[in-house]
């Protein structure tokens, strides 16, 4: 493997000193590129997209020829592990995803392999395998997984969701149901996200995007202990590297303390908490990942590059910060916007790190 | 009007002493309900319920006849207020409200009447008249309006919105256009609160069902600011009575404190937040409302009573809690499960206030 020329995003995540704030965005990889709208047209569907690893790694890289990003991540769906489960995953013109077969009962839980990471998923580290090879340490590679408690509303709602109706209804009535579920996937995560290292991932994210429609004490039982066991079972050093782990419950600013506590090395924030108050709470215990509204693109340059002044002033001097959304960019933004935004990072952070 | 037979409710909105924690349930009036289902029927469209007083107290009254409530709750809409501001508020079956104008632009906004909210509004006030008398004095009836900042979000976007595309790009692009709409909606709805309070009304709720949408600095500047102005402008003694007001922000669970600045009386939390810690962090301040997920209603019996139980302890003794669930009730909730909750805190929170 090459050698890695600009570190700075894993140095962030270990709290280490940098000379600017390093910055990503999530799904930076996506709609708002017309070059993405252009292989995707090309690739046939999303999944086909996916799936093939020459066009996974053209979308991944594409965002970094237009900005000076500090790190790439994969270009994978969030579902692809209940997918390697056997519930046959499909997306819908502007529905979003879908299954073929939901999870309902016990025996639907029973009869659910965990797949193999190799051979279900081989398909994903080809992908992770080609990318960092075509990164040629360019910046560091992020994996990710959603997180099980995320993987499982899918599965049981059967796609997107907003009331969570099935899944709570498991939740309240049927609990160690939802657990064997939420067991099975942390082991199928787990064993996913370490594929993913092997195959060179440098970092890895877990994205609990439904966590935060949970109660503080369901949260702690049904989502957070299982992003516990991930991050008690993942690699945690590989290629002589420390290889940082990054917890991101979109909804979770109230329990900022609890996600420290399992050991991660840092939190992803979205934007509705205040990144300096998160600090305070946290301490020197995780990094911080976020956390600018995608909005903000919505803004006049002026604003955005005042939006990056005003996260950077809360989040303060001192090391552990992460630039990025507080959740996806949007399909909207204007890629020009989101230029000015990665510009204004590396430019106004400098004199934090002096 | 006659005598209140059970102050529970207003007192506890006013930390005083009580013989059990007071409930009622947001939507409690609602579909999940079959006489509701059969009194909507009767009436027509959901707008013709809202605008026909007798109907609207049919409704009103039918979940207090199904359970020993301590509260009621006006039966309207949340978009009462732009509807007459000229915006022509109408449903699609299963889509949700929509307006037939926009408001998108500067001019946009200076064409708004502020509407008079006892001309304009006079149905909404008749339904407040007929819904009281029929009430009685049985239990106290709750006022309510939309905040600025959410009324706001589905006048610019049309509609219900998921991302706030146009509310955003308005917020970060043009922010003194949205302040003009924000301050034109905080004065109508300070008046329709008022006129409610004064046809009868003994309490008032603002939802700011949207404001969780927003960054922390944002949510301050475009949601709190303009409640906080309401507030101030609030009747808040009436018929020899305070007339509590309480502050629901979804979401806003980090934000509880500059909430309890507002000088509200109360503040709605939903489901997200622990309510010992929200208590112990707003102090004696305010008093506090909530915050069961409506889904354990989708749970078993023993399940709805133990998760009140938690709640009740977690809130601990003392004065100044009201129960309710976090958000509304589900249309898909049992009504006996329902019946479960309501008997659940009047038995399991006597002990709390001896």
């Amino acid at each position: 493997m090459s050698e890695l020329k600009n570190d700075r995003f894993l140095r962030a995540l270990l709290r280490q000193p940098v000379d600017v704030t390093p910055v990503w965005m999530m799904r930076q990889a996506g709609r708002y590129l017309p070059e993405y709208r252009a292989t995707r047209a090309n690739a046939g569907s999303f999944l086909d997209l996916c799936k093939n690893a020459q066009f996974a790694c053209e979308v991944t890289l594409q965002p970094l020829e237009r900005f000076p990003l500090d790190a790439a991540i994969l270009f994978s769906d969030i579902l692809t592990v209940p997918d390697a489960m056997g519930l046959g995953l499909y997306f819908e013109e502007g529905e979003g995803p879908r299954f073929r077969k939901t999870v309902r009962t016990e025996a639907d839980v029973a009869a659910l392999p965990v797949p193999d990471a190799q051979k279900d998923l081989g398909y994903v580290m080809e992908c992770v395998r080609v990318i960092r090879r075509e990164l040629n340490g360019r910046v560091p590679l992020i994996g990710f997984s959603g997180s099980p408690w995320t993987l499982a509303t899918y599965m049981i709602e059967g796609g997107s969701s907003k009331e969570f109706r099935h899944t709570k209804t498991m939740l309240y009535s049927q609990p160690q149901v939802l657990h064997a579920l939420l067991d099975k996937l942390a082991q199928a995560v787990t064993a996913y996200l370490n594929e993913q290292i092997r195959s060179g991932a440098q970092a890895v994210q877990i994205f609990d995007t439904w966590g935060g429609a949970l109660s503080a004490a369901a949260y702690r039982e049904f989502s957070l202990a299982y992003m516990q066991k991930i991050v008690n079972g993942l690699i945690r050093e590989h290629e002589g590297r420390k290889v940082p782990v990054i917890l991101f419950t979109k909804g979770g600013g109230q329990w900022l303390e609890a996600m420290a506590d399992t050991g991660a090395d840092a939190l992803g924030l979205d934007w509705t908490t205040d990144i300096g108050t998160a600090r305070a709470r946290v301490g020197s215990r995780v990094a911080l990942q976020g956390n600018m509204d995608p909005s903000v693109l919505y803004g006049t340059p002026a604003r955005i590059r005042e939006e990056v002044a005003n996260i950077l002033a809360a989040f303060g001097k001192g090391n552990g910060h992460v630039f990025n959304l507080g959740h996806g960019i949007s399909q909207f933004a204007d890629p020009e916007r989101a230029k000015v935004f990665v510009a204004a990072v590396h430019e106004l952070s400098a004199a934090y790190h002096m």
